[in-house]
């Protein structure tokens, strides 16, 4: 409610831990296979949590009641490829063939991580890499990841309690050293610039909701809204089933 | 090659064991987003492993090089929500708008319930349920289960295990007294009729990939084709991996 009111318009980690957080991407009904299928095929970057009926922004499985175009903090609207200014609410930008699809978010699962004793991230990174997706139709691009660092040991803590998170990106796609796939730390999409690596520290890295935003500048679908990274959308559902539904 | 040659029509049950065994599903284009989504609302019947590019009868990332129209040991021909016969081959009935649905199978985990040291079911029975499937478009009805016969603790190990197979129906839906999910155990749709549960057996559930046949039968596709019951078709990806791809 803090959000739907614009009381809150700040990022969602450890916001109601213990509760399912999901990443959003609004697309026109045309485009909508393409991306649907394009989710199936890369379901360690985009694993669908629901997908709208059209027109209808009330995620009625995973949230009954709730409503996308408001219940989210931030909106990045991408134009042609483009991204535009952040919003905090997108009635205006909402359509009668709007479908929204929900992404599960390792937002999900840092509350999880400290209960098993990993300590809270100090930083949490998002990078891009070189490895390729599995394409549909006009939706394709890289992966995008979230870099977290750790111990070894806490990595295959880490690597075990993700693993039964498969709805919100489950395991880690790669642990060590970033130019393995391509990850340029120097050049993050959210997060400071590192320089090194701290020794006794494994990076370890999950695929990414922010993905779909990178097929957007390549798809250059006419309007397509996401949430803004970090800003989730968080639904009813209970993190520890694991299985959606 | 010997279910492409025709020389096994048989049932696949422990057939290449290890793999990623699937159900199938081959309707029209126009059908596949509605399909698509429905798979995605009911993930634990209709696990998707992958979906074909339109008119493209190869499966290219599950199992390259193989031909969906003659694969498989048998199919189920489904027009307007009648079963005819079933057939060795489709190439007569695939178009250039035909769409494969790859759909995850409990045959995949049946070997690893095996060297669990759960003992091979003598019978796998499958029955339908008074239990809702979400519905997406005209495809909607009731879920249909497999089961199998196990004691207590054999359950509890199967649970554990299956759970790690979420590509293939995961964990079960439900254990013990059929009549809670509106099973009638003296009308399986495949299975001996059975008129008394043995003491000390324990039921077992597992969301089952004739699901989508049941749609059929409402949802009236001009065509739709399924493999036949217990006749998959087996990919190239290892069941061990747990995740797909």
């Amino acid at each position: 409610m803090a959000m739907r009111r614009g009381e809150w318009t700040g990022p969602t980690a450890f916001k109601v831990p213990g509760y399912v957080q999901c990443n959003l991407v609004v697309l026109a009904e045309s485009e909508a296979y393409d991306f649907l299928l394009y989710c199936q095929r890369n379901p360690k970057a985009c694993p669908l949590i629901e997908v709208t009926d059209c027109g209808v922004p009330e995620p009625r499985l995973s949230a009954p009641g709730a409503d996308l175009r408001t219940d989210l903090p931030r909106y990045a609207v991408f134009r042609n490829g483009v991204r535009g200014e952040d919003v905090s609410d997108i009635r205006a930008l909402w359509r009668e063939d709007s479908v929204g699809f929900l992404i599960g978010s390792s937002l999900t699962f840092d509350d999880a991580l400290e209960r098993a004793g990993v300590p809270k991230s100090e930083e949490v990174w998002v990078l891009n890499t070189d490895l390729p997706t599995t394409s549909s139709g006009r939706f394709k691009g890289s992966l995008v990841v979230t870099m977290r660092w750790m111990t070894p040991s806490q990595a295959i803590i880490a690597t075990q309690l993700t693993s039964r998170y498969a709805s919100n990106h489950g395991a880690p796609i790669h642990v060590g050293d970033p130019t393995d796939i391509g990850a340029e730390l120097k050049q993050p999409i959210v997060g400071d610039p590192v320089s090194e690596i701290p020794k006794g520290i494994m990076p370890v890295f999950w695929a990414c909701g922010v993905t779909p935003q990178q097929t957007a500048l390549l798809a250059k679908p006419e309007l397509m809204v996401t949430h803004a990274p970090g800003h989730g959308f968080i639904t009813d559902l209970r993190a520890d089933q694991f299985c959606i539904p």
